[in-house]
């Protein structure tokens, strides 16, 4: 893409300067556009060591209200704290939110490209991160997002002269690193390795522009007409429903709830000894995870009333409290609204050697945001397969996933109900929301079996835990749990 | 405090035993009343190494609901990222929200007795850090927090035995470190210095309580004991008003708002001309303050329609987009509501480094939120002198705190009310509320006389920019930066 690619004519320095203005109008009066759309708009620097994207990205947002957009500029390299988390972690968590904008002063492509170019990054890596890649581009985009990327080319030659220029300015010399020299040295090594990256990422949710980045005023007036032409598109899709993709990742066959056996039992006696035992190895696994770094998210869901906290609180009586966090996850807050749906579980990622355990989880998509009418239809439906690619996300980068489904009879909640009703301690676990869900029993049901069917992928089934017997769900969590641990070391 | 510290008698194993049980199930329904009366605990674990803050922690939180409280594990140094913001930062991000439990494992005195320890920390530092704690740890109390902090006190020889003990196992020995040796063949030189701490920042709004370590279950138990009276004595004393403080802070004398000539006006072509010299000199500065890492933080408040958009653009057109952020202040999101009104300006310090932007300010609590009643009167009153403290913290760490405000008189307001009202694009920047507020405007300038006149402390005075003429307003903005950038470099 590199090699062959096909300049634009530059035209005249008069036209230049005409022409930006224009463009640097467009461009504020589409800001406002896309706040009232509430659209939200990443736009991605890549490119050559002092191929000028900050000189370029200064003048593009010239007319825009500063108040509505922010820059992110990143290291090259993750630090430690970042590289405790998945490969697209720190990108992530740095997505913006509906009717602002963010500019990359590059992205991931950056340490990509770095990896293989001095041979830190295996090949299979390199894939890998191609994949992370692209569905994250992808699903941003299916999600309402604006993606704009920009790759700022210049010859051999002439990032050698502007190295030079800028190191010989006592002013600009620290924006000069060793890097940059040495990417200018294996000029045409760097340029394979780039064009190859162009290649492997150019979809069409998010194609790449390749900027002529010789002249700076040129260049600016590339990436603002572009821009702007990204942006009017992007506000004439909005609300088009993106395709349905097809499941490709490999399922487990799972029964319907219908046909669960809920009589499952254990006597107190055998429970007390199995608890105790289970405990201890719970604990010594716990070092283990910690010393061999390896996170963990176990996730819960499952009916009102139905143990989940008690369950829960059986796992982490056995772990050091400095080595976990349970999140309870309830609506979303404002921010977290404005962004894809996902952000505020990326956000919560365990590092490295620590347990995260979520009360509720991202299935809210598929199950109250669905019911609910929060969300669309095609968003619903998109989402089965999207949760399965951030799953498979955390299993690549090492994390081990542990989901639990919690599940009783429509009897047994009632009268688990009718208990915290009457009894004044367990007043404020039962809302009248609780009674609300309940009368939608059937409607959950379905979705709760659809939301198993596709989600049950080999790496991360779902676990039915049947709570009836409260005490049977949680030996079974806690065996489920250290299978899974054993398992990862 | 240490060495001459009473040990209360240690009861027999059987009494101890009954206590904990007793202990245990009060802490758990003390976590339900401290949910229900919406106070934020933040319990913080300091001690010798290898005293066992980790197993007694896990001990007090046994019957706790896990999904109220979680764990803060600090390291004893700041990460490079943690570095560059002023030193009560790393710490006030982590400040729990109203109704759940933080445990910090190891919080502030860490940092600082072990600079003193090993001569990393001047003298004069460490009172500066000091005066820091003291005045976060009053604040926090102040605004509903409570704050309970236990000292896990062990002998020279126990603490020996202890790493000796935990070395010599496989999964436990990397929990020790050099430093804890170290600690312990110092334990005399420690004694002293954690000693001073103590004495230090032992203040009735946050006494210390030191506790006997040398054995698990009792350590557990004085605990436990002193945090149940800890939180039914806050729960007791939900709602007493805090007393008001003096101020402390050399105030600069500043004229009421109806004193202020708005006459003042520039020429268009001085003012192009001017513009135009004083953002090249800026944007030199701006490398400067890049190289030197010096962080810079501006406030704007100011009346709706006075400008303060246009301000803001006409500094940061001439900053490099990557090295400044601004941050637009609405009311704040549920989770920041729920915590100290001065925590989601902690969470948007800029680093060493960059320029963060405030378009309206913490001061919206003792203007929007003292009027609309959306705090006590106390807690406006009280105010003043906490965000005097608050940028006393930020100057101390060498923060440039530049406020403005932004000042036209109500029939210039009046006119550019009308204009945004009759241009189209111009009306998504007028709302109801800016009519409404536009009634209120004797108590609001009532309000911000008081506020100017009490916050316009020497080393942060309010600007007040007279902007009728909004290009005057503008110059005079630039100036006042480029004067408060150049003294700081």
């Amino acid at each position: 893409m590199l090699k062959d690619f096909a300049k634009a004519a530059k035209p005249s320095k008069e036209e230049i300067d005409e022409r930006l203005e224009v463009e640097q109008a467009r461009l504020a009066a589409n800001q406002l556009r896309i706040r009232q759309a509430k659209v939200p708009v990443m736009v991605i620097f890549e490119g050559w060591g002092a191929a000028g994207k900050g000189s370029v990205l200064g003048r593009v947002i010239k007319d825009m209200d500063p108040r509505f957009f922010s820059v992110v500029t990143l290291s090259s390299r993750p630090t430690e704290e970042e590289s405790m988390r998945p490969f697209l972690w720190r990108y992530m968590v740095q997505i913006p939110k509906e009717g602002q904008f963010k500019f990359f002063d590059t992205c991931w492509m950056e340490e990509v490209t770095n990896g293989l170019i001095s041979n830190t990054l295996s090949h299979e890596e390199y894939d890998n991160r191609i994949d992370s890649i692209n569905m994250a581009e992808r699903q941003l985009v299916d999600n309402g997002y604006l993606v704009m990327k920009f790759f700022f080319h210049v010859s051999k030659k002439e990032q050698r002269a502007r190295l030079d220029a800028l190191s010989a300015d006592e002013n600009t010399k620290w924006r000069v690193n060793e890097d940059d020299y040495v990417e200018n040295e294996q000029y045409e090594r760097a340029l394979e390795v780039y064009g190859r990256y162009l290649r492997d990422t150019n979809r069409s949710a998010a194609p790449w522009y390749i900027i002529d980045a010789k002249a700076r005023k040129w260049a600016t007036l590339q990436v603002l007409e572009f821009l702007n032409m990204g942006i009017e598109v992007a506000i004439h899709n909005r609300g088009v429903a993106a395709p349905l993709r097809q499941n490709v990742f490999a399922l487990k066959r799972m029964p319907p709830l219908a046909s669960i056996d809920l009589d499952k039992t254990i006597e107190y006696d055998e429970y007390r000894a199995q608890l105790s035992e289970l405990r201890s190895r719970l604990r010594e696994l716990h070092n283990v995870v910690y010393r061999h770094r390896i996170p963990v998210v176990i996730a819960y869901e499952g009916w009102d009333a139905a143990g989940k906290g008690g369950n829960i609180k059986r796992i982490t009586s056995a772990l050091d409290p400095r080595g976990y966090e349970v999140h309870p996850i309830a609506s979303p807050e404002p921010g977290e609204k404005a962004r894809h749906y996902l952000w505020r579980f990326w956000n919560r990622l365990p590092k490295a050697g620590h347990i995260a355990i979520f009360d509720r989880t991202w299935y809210g998509r598929v199950m109250v945001e669905r019911l609910e009418g929060f969300c669309s239809e095609n968003d619903w439906r998109r989402a089965y397969n999207e949760i399965n690619e951030f799953e498979n996300e955390l299993i690549e980068a090492g994390v081990v996933v542990i989901k639990f489904w919690v599940q009783i009879d429509s009897e047994t909640q009632l009268a688990r109900f009718t208990d915290r009703q009457n009894t004044p301690e367990k007043q404020w676990k039962i809302t009248d929301e609780d009674w609300r869900n309940r009368e939608k029993w059937d409607a959950y049901e379905q979705a709760v079996d659809e939301m198993i069917a596709k989600t049950s992928t080999i790496n991360a089934p779902w676990h039915v835990l049947e709570s009836n017997d409260k005490r049977y769900a949680r030996i079974k969590a806690l065996r489920i749990v250290i299978d899974a641990i054993e398992h990862a070391c």
